[in-house]
């Protein structure tokens, strides 16, 4: 039995999803730019995929924009509207928890003459509303807040948010990294007053390499990438037909009937909590109630190593994470434990649990079971 | 019978590259940034097709950058190697008949403050060398000269390019665009002083949304795509595995006895051209021996419209191209065409044959034959 509970680094492509993939590779394998019927089908194939997304979100194809994952979408909301909307003013606002994707472009715009607010969070990772409101400035042009945060599943007040940013100023744009919210929750963009947001393939059971960023259609942006002019100039490059094709088809799929997988997966959230507690010496970290994300579960082992609890499940054939698995290179003390002010004691002893649909009781139970026998073994290893 | 003669515009996966991307996205699907053996498992995979791709160069695996396809290999290239050296200099060279990739990212160059010349071609579509040198400066850091044209086939002196540019200053890059060249030369970048080398995937039977760049180990180059520091900080992202996997098999197996796929690629082109000047009113466009790239032929057909052959050619299940196929959103008049100065009744009048190492004999009479068929009846069509 091989127990993956690393879901919010990446998941298991639905066979479906391959299926198609493989599909469109070998057989419907035009160029949407092509002028003959090769070409048209592959445009329908993208037309459709926008099709499918768009309707999940209540919004029109043509906001649809694809990219080459989570990573680009938010390089492209943020360099790009920040370009395009400097006129306006320089100054852009951020969460102190934002998966690097953010943060590290953000410290590019700081580069560039932007000036960034990064909003602190609270010991359950999400921000104040005050503080947002005390950090909007005349200048401010575009505030960018993640749906749910990746390393401890904390869900921001992002409907909330937009309210407070948009009676200050209509004009502020606001972007969402939803790279873990969606296909966790029904998102609305126009609803909860989102310009913007971000989505990855490969987090919802679709291909790598895949993602799309939702545009709201009043939103001024420019593009990042140049060349051919596909997508409406916005993002030149031959379109991933197949992958694109995937992913809204993962999405689909991942929308049918989610509210019971969630409903379930919220079940086994709460069960094995539950079943952690059994040990002494353990922390969730954020909520665990349903504030907080239904997959993500951020446990500190008090005594335990992070790395040598991940190796020792490991053996036992359990993948979990030690930090955010952002990137290998930089393995460092994870942002958002440290900004959550999480005891020093925890905060190299902390793995993140992340489930899908797919993960089964049976897998909790074994995966506790894993843990009631090392943990007390690799406190004495380190105590001694 | 469907003959696709548009393999510059995009190519059909070879199975085995949609049977390992499938095996990956369903079963090997790790994130190579995890610590555990799925992670592991994905990172192998990643290092593995650097190796392959590193083989085909001769180059080192740490030089091979994997991106979303050509386009972002073009932007990284320029945009990345501009900012990071400007302090040398703002001068850029590149040629009038690049894709819009390069030409485009050029623009935007020159919104950064850069100066940017643009080499004319000849009739035949290629630089000359003295041009070059009368354009190199003291402030130029960067010269981008594709490998193979898209739209007509002309082949650049690459490497007495890179000859003329080393002698004047050692340290002015060299980028090379070889998304229509890489699978049908063996290129040597650290022989033919190439700096930089961009390549597609879907050109050579791999998946769409993938692409490389060669970066030698001694240019400085900036990343242009922030986040978590993936690949050496140089392209944040999760790796597309399954993608990039699928873009060196399909790289292997095209340089698997590539010498005799281009010869009887090069047979076909001359067989073809022989049959197309059975017709009067023909013209092909550049150089039609073996100083020209063997699997694209640019023919002009006087009185007919380029769309119109187009979609009657379609009928027949042959499908060919209009003009380069960068993006249907902006059909305007062939760059190159207008560049190698041809004749007007041939301008809007030119359709583009591309080949693979698929075509058949079959194929080029079957085509020979509807063309004998159509183009008197189009052209009376057209005259009255």
């Amino acid at each position: 039995m091989e127990i993956y509970l690393d879901n919010s680094a990446t998941t298991r492509c639905f066979k479906e999803v391959g299926e198609l993939v493989y599909k469109i590779m070998c057989e419907d394998f035009g160029n949407p730019s092509s002028l003959h019927l090769k070409g048209v089908e592959a445009e329908r194939y993208i037309r459709e995929a926008k099709e499918t997304l768009a309707k999940i979100l209540k919004v029109q194809e043509k906001e649809i924009l694809f990219t080459s994952g989570g990573t680009e979408s938010d390089n492209l909301a943020l360099i790009g509207c920040a370009r395009a909307n400097k006129r306006r003013g320089n100054h852009l606002i951020t969460t102190a928890v934002e998966h690097a994707a953010v943060l590290n472009t953000m410290k590019y715009l700081e580069e560039e003459g932007f000036e960034v607010t990064y909003l602190p969070v609270d010991q359950t990772g999400r921000i104040s509303l005050q503080d947002l409101k005390n950090a909007l400035r005349p200048e401010t042009i575009l505030v960018s807040i993640m749906y749910v945060n990746n390393e401890i599943g904390a869900v921001q007040p992002v409907t909330e948010a937009s309210k407070i940013v948009k009676e200050y100023n209509s004009s502020i744009l606001l972007h969402v990294d939803a790279v873990q919210g969606f296909g966790k929750y029904h998102i609305y963009p126009k609803r909860q007053g989102i310009d913007l947001m971000s989505v990855s393939g490969h987090k919802l059971h679709g291909p790598k390499g895949t993602g799309f960023l939702y545009v709201n259609e009043k939103v001024k942006i420019k593009p990042i990438i140049f060349g051919g002019g596909q997508q409406r100039d916005l993002r030149s490059g031959t379109e991933n037909v197949p992958g694109s094709a995937g992913l809204a088809l993962a999405a689909k799929m991942t929308y049918q009937h989610l509210d019971e997988k969630i409903a379930t997966m919220r079940e086994l959230k709460a069960y094995f909590i539950e079943g952690l507690f059994k040990l002494d010496g353990v922390v969730i970290h954020g909520n665990t109630d349903e504030s907080s994300a239904p997959h993500i579960i951020s446990a500190g082992f008090l005594g335990v190593r992070s790395e040598v609890l991940l190796h020792t499940l490991e053996e036992k054939k359990i993948y979990v994470s030690a930090g955010s698995a952002c990137s290998s290179n930089h393995p460092s003390v994870s942002g958002t434990l440290n900004e959550i002010g999480t005891a020093p004691e925890y905060l190299k002893s902390t793995v993140r649990f992340s489930m899908s649909e797919f993960t089964t009781k049976e897998e909790i139970d074994y995966t506790l079971e894993t843990l009631y026998n090392c943990i007390p073994i690799l406190r004495k290893f380190t105590r001694h």
